[in-house]
């Protein structure tokens, strides 16, 4: 992709209205842009880093056996009626209009337990028909009073949420480990470092549930953790306080804002009850199913990974999520030599497969180097009169600067 | 994929409260679930087919330049004001409660011309930012009144949403006709026999729109077309009727109901003027923007796709978009030998590349087949005592009947 063709443009300026280092960097560099508060649009090379994470989140997904589909976001009333859920505070509610002499009214969809349930019982009769998982990738609406952090708190985000339906404890239990398991590479394949968080059941379980907590100043919830062994309780239910003993290993306990990036319930019998989601055992008995309900956020991942990947000159994106791997500028100037060298390299690695970013403006060299520390793509590649046949290869988190062939970028940068 | 592990089942019944074929036809064989009236979840297979649409208009869009992003579904009250189009009846509107203090109140997209004009502000300043387009693929919400038709007419469905901006009224002409072209291939794409429709400009231009309509007894347009050249009308703007000769060439005008699978717009400068869109030119004149804006729509794309290709037994999916090329079905019984052999093939088939899905249940032949025809993939591949070696392979669209080795199916269906 060239730069003198991408529609978005980085700004001399940061945004007016926005307090997150997140929206402040992703606004400035135009990968979101501000509709209205906690509400974003997703520019081209914003579109590309989040279906980066998407795809991550799918395959690790896909391979535990969850089936990907797609609800609706218009969630009748009916549905949030039969678990006393139309009255929760946070959701958006919508109604066709008078004239329709219809008076559907609808809540958009926030969390979909009562959809998938319902929708379950077409397909879920017998103790062979489980256990089955079905998830979806999708924008989700929460009418958030306060709405000042970004992605990191949207009034419309993208949210993964998978739900698991099980014939007994043992198989839920088992299934609640194993998307644990899968949650955690998600986090390491985009470099992040998330503690898997005890917090209250709520509404839904007396067990304790989990969160992916990283450990950030711009998080909005508190935790307390050990810092020798995996403890780590949400400060709601916690009964250890800053420089207590582990319970678990002795350690010392530490307390961190973190940001709740992922949550894992046991939804037990809450749902399947409310929409008569039964199933018949070996033996013929009638029983309810048991539902386990799993979200992780992509759009609030990707604010997540600004806060946690900046310096004071823009983002630093892992490589997994950059937008494209290689961010090619040409300091050409006035020498025709050297242009065309950096055309025939920005063909060529786009031709062998390589994502480039190809900063082909007629600016000066400050303003595109400027322009590269504030996207954060991976890899730099900068193609100079001083270069000669060489490429000046840097990595964004690095300070070293390496003289390379083609040949070289080509392979480092696969 | 195996049908055994497969979240959604076949029914044995057609659905209640359906009149539109291709509801029937989808909900029976488990591609989509009715949610409320015009409000469908998307299935695994069901979802499967609707991205295979997307790909194929995605590989289109980005063919004619036009960069892919994601507008907000909650459009702040703000944005229609401006252009007058809050009071729009068919819009669905919500708004933050009470007690948030706020009193933010949205309309839920269904079309993003206000966000994508405002949006573009920030990057378009000047001739040498011109042309651009940008497009999404995003649920949209329409308040019908009436939603009894499928996917052919729903209150949330699936859109691809393109815009483009322009210099000059020539260079928006051109564009306008590049889209038209890049319609007709994606529709070709899908084995869709559509025709280019001149239609009422409303709202947004005096010019004539055009519009892409399939001919089929399913749609709510009517349309008078010439049985001989291109020319078709619109009935709300004909000037010709049944048997008249056509004004372009003397043929003969038929008339028949469309589905309007797609649609393009000049809007000129409406919204450009609205948000104050301009751009300097090369002499250093301040002008408006002029922009177009081009829909097609995905889900109602499947859903057309059921209503011209079924037949009694089910719904026939064109290659294209087929959620598997092959169905393989093991007609085993008892014989274990065919069984290990149909597990062979599907494991092959899977490793080589070839989208199987793998009839492995324990249930009567007939049962089998009728499913496979009610599914509709495109290759049937079936497996019993009787082929011995090799493998029975049907189209379903061909009533011809094949005995071929296992090389073979790989190299057919790939």
């Amino acid at each position: 992709m060239r730069i003198s063709k991408l529609f978005s443009k980085t700004s001399k300026n940061w945004p007016a209205g926005e307090e997150a280092t997140n929206a402040k960097l992703l606004i400035k560099a135009g990968y979101i842009r501000k509709s209205s508060a906690g509400v974003y649009s997703y520019l081209p090379l914003g579109w590309r880093v989040l279906n980066k994470i998407n795809d991550i989140i799918r395959e690790e997904m896909n391979s535990i056996g969850a089936q990907e589909l797609l609800m609706p976001t218009l969630v009748a009333k009916d549905y949030w009626a039969k678990t006393d859920r139309w009255e929760v505070d946070i959701a958006f509610k919508t109604k066709l209009p008078e004239t329709s002499h219809q008076s559907t009214e609808f809540g958009l969809g926030w969390t979909h337990e009562e959809v998938v349930t319902d929708l379950a019982t077409d397909f879920i009769s017998s103790y062979q028909d489980l256990p089955t998982a079905v998830y979806q990738i999708q924008n989700k609406f929460r009418a958030e009073a306060r709405a000042k952090n970004g992605l990191l708190r949207g009034r419309e985000f993208l949210m993964k949420d998978l739900y698991s339906f099980h014939a007994n404890k043992e198989d839920l239990d088992n299934y609640y480990q194993t998307v644990i398991e899968a949650y955690k590479k998600i986090l390491q394949r985009l470099d992040l470092n998330a503690k898997v968080v005890e917090a209250a059941g709520g509404a839904f379980t007396k067990e304790y549930t989990h969160e992916f907590q990283v450990l950030d100043p711009s998080g909005e919830d508190d935790v307390f953790y050990c810092d020798k062994c995996d403890f780590a309780q949400n400060k709601e239910i916690a009964k250890v306080g800053i420089g207590d003993k582990c319970p678990a290993c002795g350690g010392e306990i530490k307390e961190s804002s973190g940001i709740e990036v992922a949550n894992v319930f046991k939804l037990g019998t809450r749902f399947s009850d409310a929409f008569n989601l039964k199933f018949k055992d070996k033996d013929g008995s009638e029983q309810a199913v048991l539902m386990g309900s799993y979200g992780i956020g992509p759009s609030r991942l990707m604010g997540t990974l600004v806060e946690a990947y900046n310096d004071e000159r823009g983002i630093i994106w892992p490589e997994s999520v950059s937008p494209y791997k290689v961010h090619l500028v040409s300091l050409a100037g006035d020498n025709n030599m050297v242009a065309k060298s950096a055309e025939k390299i920005y063909t060529n690695l786009d031709k062998s497969g390589v994502e480039v970013l190809f900063d082909d403006r007629d600016i000066s060299a400050g303003h595109k180097l400027a322009d590269a520390d504030l996207l954060g793509l991976t890899w730099r590649a900068v193609v100079s009169e001083k270069t000669g046949n060489k490429i000046e290869l840097k990595q964004r988190s690095k300070p070293e600067i390496k003289l390379v062939s083609y040949e070289e970028v080509a392979k480092l940068v696969k």
